[in-house]
């Protein structure tokens, strides 16, 4: 073979890794959306819809299958993706917010990393200028830090998800703006994530791993991008670690006796569904004792960084109105159901 | 934290970690299956259906979401996960059997590895002694090489999925048994696969590596317990690898120009999603060139070896009943719609 790769990846040009990746996404899905290459944006197929909010997100890329793969019927309208963990530029949120926007307005969900809040919200104040109606929300659910390497305040992590799908159902059966925009954050307000890493993941730009984690070692607390968390230790039994994830959360939310919670165990890419499920039987069993109950859950990897070993846990509180809206129709390529 | 795991995997004690999945799945699943911690199966929800052939399939865990994530709606009725990367026992297929079986006979998918077809065969005959009508088909779709470490002639590996799930929608929509049976044997025959792997498993009991490759290395023809495959070369760019990729599963498939094929780009378990699409783009990309057409696919982690870096393709050449069976309901832990 004439190319050769140094790291364990499929690779033609690093460089090219975050358009190649989306022109196979499109290449999947063309019943559900188009990959604008000029603009480097993910647009839901018979975007714009008149008379419908219009859900918007992105950040940078690393995270499969978010954004990208959540856009279609339920939940978002665009994705802009960055490279690997780089914010995207004001220009794709533009486009895509340009893209979409159907007369209701547009809400952008925006991961709380400064770049990705600085870039929406020049895109928000250009697309307001050209007569768009737009909202942003923060999500900033991760309950590890207060500040980190790439933020100020709370990260945002696994709550991003749910928002997606909670506000992309309220935007599908036709609810306002203020009122999808009150679901993002509703959601974002009522869950708390924090996240465990066993091992680095490997940006395909530099094919080096972003810090060393010696094996028989955890990072709690740790972020989407390697950001460090709150301490690093030996790494225990599964039980020890979902005690730790447990706590972190229910410490931080705070929720009444016999609460009904989404329990969202998402893998952070290089952890197998095998792990994730053990995972799952620990923390819901583990949030029963404390009180809570179940009801929703959502296992698998769908925030992701890269290959990295690790795992996270979003708690979200539930209402009835928050509960049907997760149960009403999705069918985008990595979440997909119909009630 | 008082118990120390050395290997970068949540672990309780590793020799119970098939029997802590199966029930974090089962916490997960509630609605669509139970777990028989008694004799280690996973079963369908409302099972044995009256007057319904049932699908029971079953191997070594460390593939998930194969098999027990295809229990439900439109799939499996039974799952027999044997522990990581070993058979189960008969004893488990014949309860699995029994389990399920309402009259109209039990389909057993036997992935060809000779422990797996001994085995289920043990199993048949017993449940044949019992009065139940037992027909098997072994899946051996692997074109990589004619024997391996596990098996004599073809590995069982991605057609195994897409025979689930067609013929598991021929049993639900009320064929008989030859039917279904035939639908199982005509996915088998109509597919091949290829894949390839840039590092090895680690399996959680003995927490080393099965095989060493080093860094900027591929394993062609890889299987998915770490067995050898063709040969290993220099890893070259993503292109270079789908082209073998590609070439093997067609020169042995033998497809007319035109044909509809189902493209199944399937990931190891520690490839991300941003690699497995930009895969599916070069597969899709390529088979087009070659005179076929894609009509559906399947991009995702759907029959792994735990956390190896790695893909495979499988190419399914559909006809109109099989595409029918295809976008029928399903609705498993990991494969979810409605038509």
């Amino acid at each position: 073979m004439a190319v050769e790769t140094k790291v364990r990846k499929f690779l033609n040009d690093p460089a090219l890794v975050v358009k190649e990746s989306l022109a196979g996404l499109a290449a999947a899905h063309p019943d559900l959306l188009r990959y604008d290459a000029q603009q480097q944006i993910v647009v839901r197929k018979g975007a714009p819809k008149p008379g419908k909010v219009a859900l918007v997100s992105g950040g940078g890329s690393g995270h499969e299958p978010l954004h990208g793969g959540f856009v279609g019927l339920g939940m978002l309208d665009a994705a802009c993706p960055g490279e690997v963990f780089t914010s995207p530029v004001p220009d794709q949120m533009l486009a895509a917010t340009k893209a979409v926007d159907g007369g209701a307005g547009v809400i952008h969900i925006v991961k709380n990393y400064t770049g990705d809040v600085l870039n929406f919200k020049m895109a928000a104040e250009e697309a307001a200028d050209a007569g768009i109606k737009v909202e942003a929300v923060v999500i900033d659910d991760d309950v590890a830090v207060q500040d980190s390497l790439y933020t100020a305040g709370r990260r945002g992590v696994g709550a991003t998800v749910l928002a997606e799908k909670i506000a992309g159902a309220a935007a599908e059966r036709g609810d306002a703006l203020a009122q999808v925009t009150g679901f993002v954050k509703r959601v974002n307000e009522r869950s708390r994530s924090f996240g465990v890493a066993l091992s680095s993941c490997i940006p395909p730009a530099s094919g080096k791993a972003i810090f060393d984690l010696p094996e028989g070692q955890i990072e709690l607390g740790i972020g989407i991008h390697g950001e460090p968390g709150r301490r690093r230790t030996t790494l225990g039994s599964a039980s020890e670690v979902v005690d730790v994830m447990v706590e972190a959360v229910l410490s931080d939310l705070k929720l009444s006796r016999g609460a009904k919670v989404l329990v969202f165990l998402n893998g952070m890419g290089g952890t197998p569904l095998l792990e994730l499920y053990l995972l799952y039987g620990e923390a819901d069993r583990k949030l029963r004792a404390a009180g809570v109950e179940p009801v929703r859950n959502l296992v698998g990897s769908y925030i992701t960084s890269l290959e990295m070993a690790g795992a996270s846990l979003t708690v979200l509180e539930l209402d009835d109105e928050m509960t049907g809206l997760w149960d009403a129709p999705v069918h985008t390529p990595a979440l997909r159901w119909r009630a």
